[in-house]
């Protein structure tokens, strides 16, 4: 069964909510932000060629990204690397890998992960996603969902149909815990949450961070992209006989996330077990990246809580004088040097710096659109 | 009478306490730091220029300055900078200029004055400038104590023997206050106060922030070195006769500061009203620039009460979001930006990144203890 087991990443993104560190035309999951400048891509695929041979990988990105994917991943075959013509959110791109996958091995079954993401127990993580794909090969879509350790309102989350059996979400599991190897049925995906919300959903037992993984059959995917979208499902077929209308016609595509093409309708499907979706819940340390406030988690801190990111080419590691839980994260040669600071993030680059508090860390926006607005889109 | 005036600037100090932006080389009195990129040194020579011609204004520094003296000084004569074969503190520095200033016109009376302060009130200075002169050449020694705004404990104090007429220092001055043209007579010269002491001082109206400016005839204040440092004297009497010997001879003298050898002695004299010294109050936002705490009041805030320093090389200015009270300070040119900080010093250069909370500008210098225990001292 291995052999038709793929594992597809979705490494397209763009974004510049770790600006200056990522830029448009460089996002964060190209970055050598962890320990010995390693990218969160090329983690991503060390991760899971634990499980899956990179042979087996494929790499969807855009054209313009396709060079930092191989400099990232040395070791893709060239022909893993599927180039998307312009960007159409996750169903489409999804769309197209299966079809390539299904291409390669019609009884293909698939993970779907993000590049971007960081996950700290990798063991565990290696576990849960072979786990996951021996349930996908009986046909089902799957999904992990994260056990949630705070409120967080930066997520969106999957309700179960039960709740967890003890112990309950946020607190700390043991070997033996029955959620930890079971299966759950989804009642529902729902969006990120209020505050007060997310506070209810940790407390409730019911609901795990939606960790936007998910495993399936190629064939099963395709099967629900046509009911469910069915605009895609006619380009996916037409693109499955006539690969080389790629170019021409993906853009026709809706911009449709897989979430809310697929996995919203089948979260609420009520036409019983076989079509609802399959939850495992994971619980290894994961987290999004979607912010500064996100990306101490990347590496142990000393002992003041500093977090030091990145490889430095800086003559000396950063000076950090009497600074408490700091995040310090520079591709620059310049020494960094702190004196009684705590809890910023001090982000430099060659052409930026940028100081905040970890607190803040959703405003880097601003900072984008000011640029917009004086006109200096370069540095975006 | 006009003539006979010099002005004599000791700009051969080095230091660290603004680092990453001052080095070793490239002290404050050189760093583009005021509105338009101009340094401390050209506009010390720019306020003093309003009273004295710049032929008649001399600039004492060190051989590897030179460059740098001329840099910020293209106007003055070449002549006019005299060069200390190294650095011997303040008393040496004055007797040779004393020499020059004796040779140039044996009744020349100079007014000396640090190359690295800040002056707001440049008229008010011009004024105090031209005053102490006239007084100098009557044949005193006479200082500008300023009028202290606040119990600083990083400046020595000159105690008067009378306290200040209305009114009170610590109160706004009036255009009729007598203090602002009256001459008073030094009780003595004190060190750098304790915090209470210097809440006593504030509030006696006895005490005058020691300004480091002096004013005499060059034959009057070589008199004085003889008399209370007579090994300085005697080499002094020696360069007099022989200047080339200065190169070989300039190492022997003693290096001790003016205040040390020559103010505190006339100070604490008893000998009467001619021997005293005279001293003038200055209220002309003064400062020394003595740490990031005092640079922001080198130029205007925006609304934010944020200051923005030196001559920018970033394709934009600092970009500043929900920040207040911040100094900003960049000689690189990236983009500098910053998010909901309140206080701090961002200070940049080609090489270097220090943030701190104004609160502790002076603990600079353990960023450069500790660059010097990593073995950087080039970044000093």
């Amino acid at each position: 069964m291995k052999q038709r087991q793929y594992v597809v990443i979705m490494a397209g993104g763009g974004g510049t909510r770790l600006w200056p560190h990522s830029r448009r035309s460089r996002p964060k999951q190209f970055l050598p932000m962890l320990p010995g400048g390693e990218s969160l891509l090329a983690a991503t695929v060390r991760r899971t060629r634990a499980v899956v041979p990179i042979q087996n990988t494929l790499v969807v990105t855009t054209a313009s990204q396709v060079p930092e994917v191989r400099r990232c991943l040395p070791e893709l075959p060239v022909d893993n690397i599927l180039v998307e013509p312009v960007g159409r959110n996750t169903a489409p791109c999804i769309g197209l890998a299966a079809l390539t996958v299904e291409r390669r091995d019609p009884a293909g079954v698939m993970a779907v992960l993000p590049s971007d993401h960081f996950v700290e127990d990798e063991a565990a993580f290696a576990r849960l996603l072979g786990h996951a794909l021996v349930i996908a090969d009986r046909g089902y879509v799957v999904t992990l969902g994260v056990r949630p350790t705070h409120p967080e309102t930066g997520y969106g989350y999957i309700q179960l149909d039960s709740p967890l059996v003890p112990p309950a979400i946020g607190q700390p599991p043991s070997p033996t815990d029955d959620w930890a190897d079971s299966e759950y049925l989804a009642a529902a995906f729902v969006e990120k949450p209020t505050r007060e919300r997310a506070v209810e959903y940790l407390a409730s037992g019911s609901y795990l961070w939606n960790s936007g993984m998910f495993f399936f059959p190629a064939r099963r995917i395709l099967e629900e992209l046509r009911h469910h979208l069915p605009a895609l499902g006619r380009l996916l077929d037409e693109l499955r006989h006539h690969p080389e209308h790629i170019a021409a016609r993906y853009a026709e595509a809706p911009p449709i996330s897989i979430d809310y093409a697929v996995m919203e309708k089948l979260g609420a499907n009520t036409a019983g077990a076989d079509a609802a979706i399959r939850v495992l819940v994971g619980d290894f340390g994961w987290n999004d990246v979607g912010s500064f406030a996100a990306v101490g988690a990347l590496t142990q801190s000393d002992e003041q809580g500093n977090h030091v990111l990145g490889a430095t080419r800086a003559p000396s590691p950063p000076i950090l004088v009497d600074a408490r839980d700091n995040i310090v994260w520079s591709s620059s040669g310049q020494v960094i040097s702190a004196i009684g600071v705590e809890g910023l993030v001090i982000a430099v680059t060659e052409d930026a710096v940028l100081v905040l508090p970890q607190g803040r860390a959703q405003d880097v926006r601003e900072i984008v659109t000011q640029l917009q607005k004086d006109g200096r889109g370069e540095l975006l």
